[in-house]
């Protein structure tokens, strides 16, 4: 079970690289089309949702905060002081290093855990619902929609793009 | 390891309990402005991004074709033909019943069996490579870009109807 938490917390750093890879396709975009590729961070698909630059930020501390919650070590901190895409990329970059050296062993019990976090007001998850109904749904929801507003925007990313490489390989 | 399968597949099921949940809501949100909701079918992000009928249809596919995959059973056909929401809402329910009957012992060697499909060209993954890296982050892609795309047509969905309701008590 513990092999599972690791394995798709190590999806989800490869993930947070594909976010990374989408930036840099707009960044090539912005300087083609001549546009400063900073007036995207602002950019949203409703006025009422979060534009890229929190669903980035969320992306991240969804990775990391369901690392640190399920494996009890403390996550670094970052302060959503993001101003243009290649801080973000920074931030991208900080918290893949951190995801890096997590190993299968530190989600020995992960499951049995017990969740909690301040806009819950009181109520508490086991790591495994928490980790099934929560961190995994919100972490593609954040991911998925940095992909939409690169894409709304005009950016060439594909589903290629968004799912990366995978472990293919030809029949035994 | 298969609980944890077994676990998420119910999690896709809940996830597409939400998009019916979100499409009831367009619903209601076209009859209040006056509009026939059908119009949202051919809503996209971009010109080249698939429109919402096909982000439905992915959607479930993603969930059937997954559990398919894993279990061995033969998964019901849908000739992708929906012209109507509620007919993409029928189509929900009819995955939503087949996944239903699933088990977690269905899901016993899930992990190892091999897995292909035709868009590979020969090529096969693991079933444990394929829920992870493969049927996962589609199936929360679609689903997070069906949200977008209602949420892009001014229909109040916020993150609560994305993510249902969660397991949460209190301490004990």
């Amino acid at each position: 079970m513990r092999a599972m938490y690791y394995q798709i917390i190590n999806q989800m750093k490869k993930g947070l690289g594909q976010i990374d890879h989408c930036l840099t396709k707009a960044t090539t975009y912005a300087q083609t089309r001549g546009f400063d590729v900073n007036v995207l961070m602002t950019s949203r698909l409703a006025p009422d949702q979060f534009a890229l630059v929190r669903q980035v930020q969320m992306a991240c501390d969804t990775a990391k905060m369901a690392s640190a919650r399920l494996t009890g070590k403390d996550a670094p901190k970052h302060e959503d002081s993001e101003k243009t895409i290649d801080e973000l990329k920074a931030r991208i970059a900080s918290v893949v290093a951190w995801l890096d050296q997590l190993t299968p062993e530190d989600f020995v019990g992960a499951g049995e855990r017990v969740v909690t976090q301040p806009r819950w007001e009181g109520k508490v998850m086991s790591g495994a619902d928490y980790f099934v109904e929560h961190a995994l749904p919100n972490f593609y929801f954040h991911m998925t929609t940095t992909y939409a507003i690169l894409r709304n925007n005009g950016v060439d990313v594909g589903k290629r793009n968004f799912l990366g490489a995978l472990s293919q390989r030809s029949p035994a």
